[in-house]
């Protein structure tokens, strides 16, 4: 037999490689619909910056594991049109010497032409992989990408980079700088702080001045920091708290060696480097004052892939998110209008006394229109393989624990209350949230047997958390009836309670 | 803000309800490129052939449950064009004196024509909704299906039916002809039996000259035994042991009364025409001489729908599901059919010794096939998320065991060695699914980068359960030689050898 598909190749494949100070980086993805889907990732510490000698000169070794590295790359980008492949080189190849020996042999290696890009490039592509992968916010946020060789600083709207700077500081640059003899102390953590604090001296008045709503940082010092920290505290792997940040200081000390350092979260190659990019990150905190600070994906390779496919536009990104949903998994539009009708209906009439805004009401209104995606999977459960799909699913635009709350709502539609998935949100949201749930079971209820009209002739009334529902006569009244009774019961086993008349 | 999307809707709705003797069903679905898509499934215990009287006539009582139940099914059917629609009563509808009278009430309400079908186009449809469902096996099988009012036969291979037979037994009407008062005895339960084997006497020696491999049980009933059985058991809630039944059957019998029995995995409302039921069911095992029968989804009203679209005709299913899944996940083809190739020619190398056959080659193809499917969710993760959508979909002409063995493959293919998912295989397929996982995992290794023609010229030996792979001088060796020394290693701790020379 034949195992051969018959489906059609459309695609365009991309790729995009950074050749960072301390890792090269590797991403291939492909390009279709609109849609950009990573097929292929890779990451090696070559340490590039860590291999300088004292001219400013790239050591043969260094340039071998360079060259290692591109040779494992290159099999990757054939078939990879050339103008839809683009190699960045930042701060090391920036910086040393003889950097143009080893781009030489790069790109005979590689085939294919390799740009050293500017500091304010290098943020600007930083920012656009960033503003893809993080939530929307109303506002302006300031996003820190700490590498080998330099950090980069950025603050802007949605898409908008406002402030674009790279600073000379980084972790395997600082590493060789003041701790090269391998003795980790306090006062030689204090000196790269110093050092670090000097050189955000030059954007620290004027960042301050224009001001932000969410500290962002990427980069693997940040995401490392990110691990150690949430592996001792609350679990949030993705929040660094300036005390934690502190403690973990005060530990890195305690190590007294580079070559003694082990810790819950951190892979062994980078802890060599970690040191130094956690002063760096201290002096960060100190110069801007921050309390926290959130670490995202999103960096410069894939700032770099949509660059290339010019998706540099403010966007309504969420909302794009899913649309595209709801494309792929089929959804029959006309009913999930229907029910996001319905449910904007009876958003109205509590949102007031329930506290709910338009944050609230956008959230409503995409659970009304992905409550069927699972469908495309199976009847049976399809509202457990929706909150699947939307909680796994790469969604642009939306956080992780955005994704995590409209993934409940979708789980929480149908079938008994889904207290459990409540309970696992975070405490803050729970009682908006189930709020939420009731209004969607409501909606999708009162459109159970897809009518051709969406019930939108009646009133909800809240008492605290009692729900009344008013009807008027309905076309599907028996069914109706049969549903609330069933409703009121899977309620009042949560401790929720919904009377109604009709 | 408007959520309504702007995806279009054309497509064809479908339905299908079953007026049986004990429970009316109601499925509802769209159809749109050859798939069909459940949206709505209702299901009912009317009791409609407990609702006869002396005189074989409804009761008012049974006459107003069925309307209530209809009146509930009716606004799923608006919309619904009248070709795409098909409403068939069964054996109590055949049988009423007064039956024409409830069926009047009954079109008046739901606006269509209501066909009473024989047993024998009963059986037909039944077949084809479970031939959909069932796994595909070379040769015949037996179905079973236990009614409220009558039990079908089928024997068929494939699509095809060859013996179609009803008779007059059902768990309602047996529970009212031998367990009337409510007393539950050994002497009643046999009595039952008896009447039962005495129907099956008119087919017992054509069906077993014929003979099968497969006895295949659909209904609630065959499916409460599953239940019921497999929660005290082995947990496969699929399966049924005679022995088990026997057991269930003494189990029964020790209730004394028809509103004691109460069971793990029965549901109360089945529970009063649960010992009938198991009484026809052991009089099946008897007359047969059967020793298990696997329970399967797919029933009369999952026929309706296929007979409605016509498809009714022969055709290699599982090929047909592989190739949806491919689409609905945009699967990149031409990296797929490298992957399969490769894997083929490995195969093809250690098959002998491996005592791999054609059924294990399929398994190889399609998870080859398969095995990025999880990236139109996330490139994180992917295998998992792959997995994950092959064990849940309904594949068509999978058994769900089938599902979970591809889904297996999908999960293994990267990454550290899955063994614990390995290990959740039933144990007598473990040696080969692990065989076969390696083979795929060296697959997609070969074809890492993605190169534009599969490698096929290397040699792959097998020592028992070691391997080792000889290769030529490939363009991507550097890649290759260090993905091989990680699979190496992961191989090494799931305790298997994986040697090489380049």
């Amino acid at each position: 037999m034949s195992g051969k598909s018959t489906a059609k190749d459309a695609t365009r494949r991309l790729a995009a490689i950074d050749l960072g100070s301390n890792s090269f980086h590797l991403l291939v993805a492909n390009y279709q619909d609109s849609q950009l889907q990573v097929v292929a990732k890779m990451g090696e510490k070559v340490q590039l910056a860590a291999g300088l000698d004292d001219q400013e000169n790239f050591t043969d070794a260094a340039m071998d594991r360079a060259l290692a590295c591109l040779e494992r790359f290159a099999p990757f980008l054939a078939g990879v049109a050339a103008a839809d492949l683009r190699i960045v080189g930042t701060n090391a190849l920036r910086s040393a010497r003889n950097a143009r020996a080893l781009i030489d042999r790069a790109e005979a290696l590689i085939g294919h032409p390799i740009e050293i890009i500017g500091g304010r490039e290098e943020a600007r592509l930083i920012y656009l992989g960033a503003a893809h992968a993080l939530a929307e916010v109303h506002g302006r946020r300031l996003i820190v990408d700490i590498g080998g060789g330099s950090t980069e600083f950025i603050i802007g709207e949605d898409f908008q980079p406002q402030e674009l700077e790279s600073l000379h500081m980084g972790c395997v640059a600082y590493t060789g700088a003041f701790f090269a003899n391998g003795e980790l102390s306090e006062k030689r953590f204090r000196r790269a702080e110093m050092a670090a604090l000097s050189e955000l001296a030059n954007i620290q008045r004027q960042y301050c001045r224009l001001g932000w709503q969410d500290p962002i940082g990427s980069s693997g010092t940040i995401k490392a920091v990110a691990a150690v920290t949430g592996a001792r505290g609350d679990g949030d792997a993705t929040l660094i708290e300036r005390d934690a940040l502190m403690k973990l200081r005060k530990r890195l000390v305690g190590f007294g060696q580079l070559d003694k350092v082990a810790m819950e979260g951190l892979k062994e190659d980078r802890a060599r480097v970690f040191p130094a990019g956690v002063a760096i990150l201290c002096a960060v905190f100190e110069a801007f004052d921050l309390q926290r600070m959130r670490y995202s994906d999103g960096a410069l390779r894939e700032g770099v892939l949509f660059d290339l496919i010019g998706r540099n536009t403010p966007e309504d990104s969420r909302r794009h998110s899913v649309e595209l949903l709801m494309r792929r998994y089929s959804v029959e539009a006309s009913h999930a209008d229907h029910v996001t009708e319905t449910a904007m209906v009876a958003f109205d009439q509590v949102s007031e006394s329930w506290a709910l805004g338009e944050e609230q009401r956008l959230f409503l209104v995409w659970a009304a229109q992905l409550h069927e995606i699972g469908l495309a999977i199976s009847h049976s459960q399809f509202h457990r393989h929706g909150a699947y799909l939307i909680e796994y699913s790469d969604l642009t635009g939306f956080s992780r624990p955005e994704q995590q709350a409209l993934a409940f709502l979708v789980r929480a539609h149908r079938r008994k209350f889904a207290q459990k998935e409540l309970e696992a949100l975070p405490s803050a949201i729970q009682p908006t949230y189930c709020r939420l749930a009731r209004l969607l079971r409501l909606a999708v209820m009162l459109n159970h047997p897809r009518p051709e009209q969406a019930p939108v002739n009646f009133q909800l009334a809240c008492n605290g958390d009692d729900l009344h529902l008013s009807l008027p006569e309905i076309s599907f009244q028996a069914l109706l009836l049969n549903d609330l009774e069933q409703e009121a019961d899977y309620q009042k086993t949560a401790g929720l309670a919904l009377t109604y008349d009709v």
